[in-house]
């Protein structure tokens, strides 16, 4: 017997149907022996409307109310799987975020998970009951509803595996796992049967839609045996056993490099003209980091004449108007002669553990992309990855030359 | 300074547009001056869509799941209200049953308040502050998300009225107030500006649909001063008041009968040929009470032979197939001779606290209808109504002939 965590998307709850599904799933876990806990999202669809209804109503609304209304999305679709369940004779119930509770800090909208009890939910899961858990949804110290932001329920059915201690969690969704890269870009990105956590959390940073990152941050942290597969293989013929997160230790697949990301959700920002003396780069990021602006890969050219230098810096595409204000306010102090923004540009990634014990891959990267005449703009390296940003025109060439170069294709 | 409960049914917020409408009435008393709750309703048409899906997944589903997932719709609507108000400049939270909490007992679908909370909503209120309360909902000692059953978030306001001690409870509604009939069958119709406690509890439970029975309950035992009015007033140009229900003393229209209800939910059943014996209505009507079918109007013929009798009576139109297997399974121990049911009957009800004091009241009631040729099937009364069962057909007729009668008519 395990005990084991089952996490479904939008998609794979999107209508009664397959709610119904879902329950069949479930029921072959039941029937094998295992405890089973259940983390389900809002209906394909929903968590969308009532957002917009949140937008219409005020662009920049009160996220406190924000959550109390989208949290309804996964309440609704835990009660309907509780009652799926027990329509085919599996005994369920709904819990909700301040039901466990799954307690959460008061970041309203984006909250991170404090904490998780699960005294109630064990008693009832050795009882032969199976939790039915609504994802994304947490309560802060205020009694408040908080959701932990877009693709929280990954968040939800990871950390509920560690406080449970399971022995899997399977996160369904409407792919069967994770790809070397997009493969609605490269035809030949091929499935990887394994990752290490450090390779899937800069996957999921650096664009991958898969898992949402705090997830991958809390399965890593936790050790959690987290699985991504399909939640539609038997409609799709696929009978793929999906993607397993792993230590590297275990990873026997030994790749130099895993998996190519790309993020469209990039702008790059250039100051030119600024004072080349200490602390300049301070105090332009100071009243960015004031303002929540985040700001991704930095670079600061060699100083030409020894005077004024230029500075360049990407942020997320969302924040660029906001940053270029924050600037123009500063100016006078900050003394940089032009702001030139571009907001064509692609953030191209290649990952893989295999580079802290090989020399080359940037090389490798570098030469792919020069020998189809794509310029790299910036570049940004950690241990286990490098990001090039270049112009969005050429997303599609770098990622199948990548792909190539690093011998990722498909047999 | 007062302190004002408002209700908004589900037409008053079914769309981000009636929402906005419902945001500048809250404002108004506000910039009046007073303490303001509100309570929603969920917007028109979801509660349906929630139920309907419930009932799609298992016709006989756990009503605690069902609870769940119907909370969701008030849960939305009252962030949406929140954020409304912020919107023009009205501090505002949501409350949500739970966090309020509003107890209630553990009878899933149609559960009774057991008392409500108001320390920290009163706190608020005193700080300038709209609690937006979700209608319908509450929490068992368990911790389950209850409802209070259809029409339920009237309930919710006048409980929360009472509890706050509130100057005035403001029932908005799709309709201008309560009339003396239902005006879509009656174009004499009129509206009454007053209406005592006692008979809108009649009224209520006996087919007007504009207040749920168990809020005039509510309202009647905490002396709650409800109005019932319309949202739309500006919408239709109409600046009628509204219906206030008051206490008998201070119903100073005096009027002999105040108004006149319907109801198609009825089914008739008759036994023919039951023993004339002490005991035998009890026995027929036990196996009914332990099927918890209410048996409503009850009468028992005179027997022609001395050895056996009829039993008529009714039972909502729902109930009449499930009636019909339960007697029919007694029929042994109850032996009677046959079962004849009939669901082409209206039940029509004359209410008018006049009829304490007015004797001939029931007799000017049953002279209207013989003038008009409906026969009679069945007579029960109380203290101030009077109701008969005729044929479905004779309803529109019944209801204008009586209504002419006690001199109801509009000038």
């Amino acid at each position: 017997m395990a005990r084991i965590v089952q996490k479904f998307g939008g998609t794979s709850v999107g209508t009664l149907d397959r709610i119904r599904n879902v329950a069949r799933k479930v029921e072959a876990e039941v029937k094998a022996g295992h405890e089973v806990a259940v983390v389900v999202s809002a209906m394909a669809g929903v968590t969308n409307q009532l957002v917009q209804n949140c937008t219409d109503l005020n662009r920049i609304h009160d996220p406190k109310e924000y959550d109390t209304v989208v949290a309804a999305g996964e309440q609704v679709t835990s009660g309907l799987l509780a009652i799926a369940l027990q329509t085919i004779g599996i005994p369920a119930r709904s819990w909700l975020g301040w039901q466990l509770p799954l307690r959460t800090d008061d970041t309203h909208g984006k909250a991170r998970i404090l904490g998780l009890d699960t005294g109630a939910v064990v008693e009832r899961m050795a009882a032969g009951e199976v939790a039915v858990v609504a994802g994304f949804q947490g309560i802060d110290a205020n009694g408040r509803i908080t959701t932990l932001g877009r693709g929280g329920s990954d968040t939800s059915a990871v950390a509920l595996a560690a406080a449970l201690n399971a022995d899997r969690c399977d996160i369904y969704t409407d792919v069967d796992g994770v790809y070397t890269t997009d493969p609605r870009i490269v035809a030949k990105a091929r499935k990887l049967n394994r990752i290490t956590y450090e390779e899937m959390l800069e996957l999921a940073s650096l664009g991958a839609k898969v898992l949402q990152t705090r997830s991958v941050e809390m399965a890593m942290k936790h050790r959690v045996p987290v699985q991504v597969l399909s939640s539609f293989a038997e409609e799709t013929g696929s009978a793929l056993p999906g993607t397993l997160l792993v230590d590297e230790d275990r990873n026997v697949e030994e790749l130099l490099v895993s998996g190519i990301a790309y993020s469209r959700d990039e702008a790059k920002i250039t100051l030119v003209g600024v004072a080349d003396r200490p602390g300049v780069a301070a105090g332009i990021l100071g009243p960015l980091a004031e303002a929540a602006i985040n700001v991704d890969m930095i670079v600061q050219n060699v100083s030409a004449d020894g005077r004024t230098t230029d500075l360049t810096f990407t942020v997320g595409k969302a924040d660029l108007d906001r940053t270029c204000q924050v600037l123009d306010a500063a100016r006078a102090g900050l003394g940089y002669q032009r702001l030139v923004a571009d907001s064509n540009v692609v953030k191209v990634s290649v990952i893989g553990v295999g580079m802290r014990s090989h020399a080359g891959v940037a090389q490798r990267m570098f030469k792919a992309l020069a020998d189809r005449g794509i310029n790299i703009q910036v570049i940004s390296t950690s241990e286990i990855k490098i990001s090039v940003l270049i112009a969005e025109e050429y997303t599609e060439l770098a990622l199948r030359a990548l792909h190539t170069t690093y011998g990722l294709d498909q047999a």
